[in-house]
Parts: structure tokens; sequence; C-alpha cells
């Protein structure tokens, strides 16, 4: 198809489509005269995931340029690639080695990870944040209790085996599979967010309107 | 106790309590001379929910200045109060009446709210992002069904009754009811969605590691 074609089947403007061809994130498609190239399925599916890094991720050019690049490292597993991108995904912390109070919220969660036995690897970003909301809760005077955070990880970890299992086409595209985990993470993440704060509302208002004690 | 004893008690520095008190989110003390004002524990649960609303849930003082006058107005119950609070905090979704897929997506959550039976009024801010999310899974081929919606709502209804009931203290003073409610939707909102972040690389590790089709 001509780059009208490629603008057409993905929604993404022809100056766009140039723009990503001129910054090496879109392979060039093949040249069949001096002003002609043509684009296959392969920049279809290749647009779309820039757009959903772009637009649902919201990640700059940069982290997706390193998100394509494992895409296209063959050299690498799928886990590895999905890996990439989903650390690409996470909110940013910077973590303060230096504050002791910070290094103690790191432990706490590196311990409740052993304790889990899960399959995570030092370097994801998840424990940062967990850290930092930790931190957040003890200056707030509220400390989390080792108890409650089990049971957010044992309630998020039936959602995952649950619920998410089996979204992410592995067999198909590198492509494909990295943009179904953007939006698995990203929007999917999103929908619960808002279903719990739904949820917490209803079981509010239940509780008031039965009258007595709220709980 | 005096502004300095205060603000020692609250790690608030004491410019910026004066400058709380300029602004009407904090009431005066009792003026004991012509120079000195006495401050006592509601001052102390007033500074703590104001930090919270600012460092946890972000909000720009006007928000703030909401969510106090709905503690402070005492012909408002508690589950008003709250829901003040919860709504101030919901992430900003700009509805779009005018676009018709917009419309369209909203109705489709509108009706899952009412087939669930949960009471939630109809300007929730979170009926809004919940139409946002399955406008983009729409835009992006990638429809969310109503079965996959309400496997979200059902999981998060459960971890809100399962977890969430009995953490905001009803019985005591309104300030610090509404302090509760901050810290548990902002940072177990947080907190779950780290965890799962880190169940789903610890599931994708696993299933990887096993061989063969990893789905």
């Amino acid at each position: 198809m001509r780059i009208s074609q490629l603008s057409a089947a993905t929604d993404v403007p022809v100056p766009t489509i140039k723009y990503y061809l001129r910054e090496g994130l879109l392979p060039p498609g093949e040249q069949t005269s001096a002003t002609r190239a043509e684009y296959g399925e392969g920049h279809v599916r290749r647009l779309r995931l820039i757009r959903a890094l772009l637009k649902v991720g919201r990640l700059p050019i940069a982290a997706i340029r390193r998100v394509l690049a494992a895409v296209d490292d063959e050299s690498l597993d799928m886990h590895t690639v999905l890996g990439t991108a989903h650390y690409a995904l996470a909110p940013a912390v910077e973590p303060r080695p230096d504050d002791e109070d910070w290094r103690r919220a790191r432990a706490e969660v590196d311990r409740l990870v052993d304790d889990l036995d899960w399959r995570v690897t030092p370097f994801a970003p998840a424990r940062d944040e967990l850290a930092q909301a930790v931190l957040t809760l003890g200056r707030l005077g509220m400390p989390a209790t080792g108890e409650r955070l089990r049971s957010y990880a044992e309630a998020a970890l039936r959602l995952v085996t649950e619920r998410e299992t089996g979204v992410i086409p592995f067999d198909g595209p590198r492509e494909s599979a990295v943009e179904a985990l953007v939006v698995l993470t990203v929007v999917y993440g999103r929908i619960f967010d808002a279903m719990r704060r739904l949820a917490q509302e209803s079981v509010s208002a239940g509780r008031f309107e039965a009258g007595g004690s709220p709980d």
C-alpha cells in the first residue's frame, strides 16, 4: 500500500508517519520508484504499536525507541521483550538510597516479594513504587502492616491469574504481543482503579443507608 | 501549643502554617496576647489532613478548600463529606458529550453500573474514566467485552469488601476519617497497581520458564 493508504488504515496522519520514518521508529517502505514506496502489514502493526506506546503508555520518543529496539532484536526472547515494555510503562519513582527510611521501606518490599516467592527481577520499578508508598504511609503515621501489604499482593495475584491470563497473543508477531501488553497494563489498570472507586462509593452508600454504625 | 510547637508536631514549617492561616484553610488559634496564639489538637488534625490532600492527593488549593468546607459543614452527613473528598481525588477526565462514540461508551458504563446494582451517583467521575477507557479500547481495535468489564468490576468489589472495610474511622473527628479516605483511595490504589505489575511479571516469568506455549 502507499503512504496515504497506510495513513487511512491506521488513522495516523501522513506527516506523522513521515516523522516516524525520519526518526527511524518505522522502517522504510520498499522503494518502487524515486517518489513512491510500498508499505505492508508489518508497517500497520508497527504504527499501531507506536501509537499505543505514545497515546496509551504516554512514553517519550526515547523510551519508545528502546522498546522497539527490543522488539527488533531477534536474540531476545519474548519474556525479555515484554519486560522491556513493562518496565518502560511503570510510573517514574526516584529511588532514594541515601535516605535511611527509604532503604528500610525498600528492604521491607524486597522481603515481602521474597516471602511471596514471586519471580521478579531486583530492578523491577514496581519495587520502588511500593517502597515509596510504604514510606509515605510511615510519614503520615499510618504505617502499612506486612499483613495488609500481603493481602493486597494476594488480591493482585488473583486478578492476574484469574482474569489476565491468555490475553497476550504470544504466537503472533511481536508487535501485536507488545501492543496487547501495553493495553492490558495501562488501560485495564485504569479500568480496575476506576471500578475500585465505584465499588468504594457503592459499599459506603450501602453502609450509611443501612443506618447505625457504618463501620 | 504555640505555632512553633504545632510546626514540630506536624512537620509543617511555620511559614507554611502561616500561609494556610492566611488562606483560611486552617482556622486561627486562640489569641492569648497581641503576638501569641494558642493551637490545639484540632489544628494538628486539620494540618495533617491538608498535608494528605496536598502531598498524597496532589489536590490544588481550590479543591482542598472545597473538601475542608464540606468537613466543616455540620449539615452534611459523613457519606457526603467523604464523597466530596473521593470525587476531588479522581483523575480528571474530560467528558465529551458532543462525541457520539464517547456517549456510546458512557452509556455502556452506565448500563453496567445499573446491572451491577451499584449505588453510585450519576456524576461519579469514575464513570467518565471508564467511558474514556472503553473508548480508547474501541479506537485501538481491542474493544472491551461487557463480560470482561464485569469481571474487573467483580474483582474490584471483592477487594473493597474483603480488604477495605473498617479502615476508615467513622466515630472520631471528621478530619481523621477524610484523611484515612485519602490514604486508602490514593496510596492503597498505587499499592494495588504496583502489586499487580509485580504479579504480572512473576506469572509471565513462570509461564516462560515452564517452556512450551507460554499462554
